[in-house]
């Protein structure tokens, strides 16, 4: 792949539903932009005030949404581009951002006691096109954990 | 479709990854069994107490993970059949449900203030291939809202 930047991150507004007794939120449909292929779809939850940093996938395309609560995600480019992103329900920012493989991330729980967000990738997990770095390996300040 | 039965409904474990700061959970992977393609996946907030009852797709199979709170599913076929089964992280039973198409379902929120379903479904949401019945249709006590 060619040198991937944090422009190619692509935001895309989602349907909210309100309906009696609890909303429908839509996520993805295969008819949507940044879908490419299904292979694996998960959660994983960030406790408030927690990070989790830094990793990037060679292979994988990301399509990231948040449920539940609200994160910010870290975008950091090969060319040092660098790229913040708040999203999820309790932010009122429902979106799906679609991230391209080689571009590190990061991200950290803002919403008392966690959010929850979930990815639904192109190809399933696979370690080996899976790279991490330790924390401070970027300069950017996560601020206070709690 | 011949007739299908609640018997039909695969209920299968799903992994939970501890990981400091948010565990990571498991949804479907495209190998896996029930996966039949990728068309649409969303979620649906459930509050606790609330019924959502009765609905019933003619063309699409659901895989049904709860990743917060509890939810209680009731299935009924045409054959007079029913099935209960309590789903969710609250309740400590991850699972994903495979509901073929043709079995009435609904369910309510056990949990506080609202559990929250994904359904992975192999076709996108297409309104024709969706039937809906009253809460009261069949003979089956929900309990108390609250």
């Amino acid at each position: 792949m060619g040198t991937m930047t944090v422009e190619m991150i692509a935001v895309t507004a989602l349907d909210r539903i309100s309906v009696d007794g609890g909303d429908v939120l839509h996520a993805i449909k295969r008819v949507d932009p940044g879908f490419i292929d299904f292979g694996e779809a998960y959660f994983s939850g960030i406790n408030v005030g927690y990070v989790k940093a830094w990793k990037r996938h060679l292979a994988m395309t990301l399509n990231i949404v948040v449920p539940v609560g609200s994160v910010q995600f870290v975008f950091v480019d090969e060319l040092g581009g660098i790229r913040e992103e708040i999203i999820g329900t309790e932010v009122g920012r429902y979106v799906r951002l679609t991230v391209p493989p080689g571009i590190w991330f990061g991200f950290k729980g803002l919403f008392s006691p966690r959010s929850i967000l979930m990815n639904v990738a192109d190809i399933p997990h696979e370690p080996h096109e899976v790279e991490r770095l330790a924390v401070n390996s970027f300069n950017f300040d996560w601020g206070a954990k709690k």
